[in-house]
């Protein structure tokens, strides 16, 4: 039987199931970004959610939902890092081993974090194929369950439940911003958003160094993203085929931003509204204040993804 | 007529008088840190003041007190930062001049701050002689009204507001922490907390290489701080005759940290809340790290003073 894609039915379900497990993380609200952006910015604080990214949503979502059987063996998974931490954490809640294939590149702050929570890594090249076939080789060898960081639509239903919450919790939005890496959160998001708010434009912003959605936009046909060095690793992923129709119907537009742009947004946050957060979360943040988006006098949310950034590598320079 | 300390009255008249000016910052909670020190910690997020400090509930307080005659020829202060961009806004709410006095180590950040808010600023040496000379002189030159930044009742009455927000939003609280600098912060929640939870203890947290309060309570005298390079630059300055006396008869007990325990502690902040404070926030958290103090199972607010900080000097090293 063909899967199908979730609805805002399966993303309610998928709250109540996550609910006892997550935060309920606050939609914050900032003077500077406003005036900077022209917009009436509304923040979904998922850099406050345990382990430090939305990422525990769809990995809860997913070990949750599967059968004693299919769990018998633990849970695998190939990731740069913050869904890899999130399944481990996951898992552990369930009481099953989790596997992770983690590219060699990833920070060491988010391979810790997965180390911490119980997880067996198996590192691979920074590239799709070699975490592909890493994964492939693990469940042969161990026979878990893959929960793909992106592409499985019990994940897209557990991301889709930030912006459940931040619907609720922002007046009427009149454009919703989620950064794109493999259209996990986007794609969830875009669900939730045409379900409940059919007005509210999605949007998703993407790092120009890895514009695969982008291009697969334009192209009408997935494109993968070859090897980048985009400061926002959460977001040097390709599109798979469960997430790209879905953000193909729902996704108004996809905006890419420079690295230094990033560089720009992330210091910004990080010093007029005093929270952490990664380079990946300064994505949206980015397009918001290129100039690129109609976004005066509008109200707009944002999704900021992360807080999970490597203290020692930050890529603010000396002046 | 000698001034009267402050009582639980003028600080409420503080809180009225400056509550539309400043934002009521959340209390926050963390399982981490909660973990870590064994006591259920309630975070009081100045840091997410407005200014990125407490300062500006003194400063505003201090400036809304004065008459229009008093007020006439504008403000003056000595200040390492916060302080001062406190008073240079409260001035312009006001629409009086500001004129600061800054150490000329003082944070870059901090300094632009203050020039953002349209306050002229003096440099001088980074000694509390240097600073009240600077200041005399720039009174004489200017009629301005001296603000100080804690030896000043106004001042002392406008932070001890954010006890007053603490005391309600927490549950009640065996033991409150805040950092000591010149004890503007700690001399006014002291007053508060003694007004309105007697059973309370309230204790000072500060740099072992400024630890003139220690010295000064145990020698039963003010002892000046000579000058320090400790990295919590809002706790360099030596205490005043008017907070001394309040810190003498309220506060039980001031903590001592070193300057490897402060940057521990705000990496430790950084990491796991995901929040930015800025050091002399971390020194109150460093010493509930330190086990110097009985805090298993204790109900403990902690005033996270500040979150101004340069992010191109940060003390993270790489491993």
């Amino acid at each position: 039987m063909k899967e199908k894609e979730p609805t805002l039915r399966d993303i309610r379900k998928a709250a109540d199931r996550i609910k006892e497990f997550i935060h309920r993380t606050p939609t914050l609200k900032s003077q500077t970004l406003n005036t900077l952006s022209g917009a009436h910015l509304f923040f979904k604080c998922e850099n406050f959610q345990k382990g430090g990214a939305f990422k525990i949503r769809g990995a809860t979502n997913a070990v949750l939902s599967l059968t004693d059987e299919e769990a018998q063996h633990g849970v695998a998974t190939h990731s740069s890092g913050n869904h890899a931490a999130a399944l481990a954490q996951a898992a552990r809640w369930r009481n099953i081993p989790a596997y992770v294939v983690m590219p060699e590149n990833a920070p060491a702050a988010k391979r810790n974090a997965v180390a911490g929570y119980g997880a067996q890594i198996f590192s691979c090249a920074p590239t799709l194929p070699a975490r592909e076939a890493g994964l492939r080789e693990v469940v042969a060898n161990t026979g878990a369950a893959t929960v793909h960081p992106y592409n499985d639509y019990r994940v897209i239903a557990g991301q889709g439940t930030a912006a459940l919450e931040l619907l609720e919790d922002a007046p009427p939005l009149d454009m919703i911003l989620a950064p794109i890496g493999g259209g996990g959160l986007l794609s969830g998001t875009a669900i939730t958003t045409a379900a409940l708010s059919p007005h509210t434009k999605v949007i998703g912003a993407e790092p120009a160094l890895a514009d695969d959605a982008y291009r697969s936009l334009r192209a009408g046909r997935r494109i993968e993203a070859g090897p980048t060095s985009t400061i926002a690793d959460g977001l040097r992923t390709s599109l798979g085929d469960k997430t790209f129709p879905i953000i193909q119907r729902l996704v108004s537009e996809i905006v890419t931003v420079a690295e230094d742009e990033i560089i720009h947004a992330m210091r910004l946050v990080w010093e007029r509204m005093k929270i952490i957060i990664e380079p990946s979360s300064a994505v949206p943040v980015a397009a918001l204040l290129s100039g690129r988006l109609p976004v005066a006098g509008k109200a707009v949310g944002v999704i900021l993804s992360g807080g999970n950034v490597d203290l020692d590598q930050l890529p603010f320079t000396r002046h």
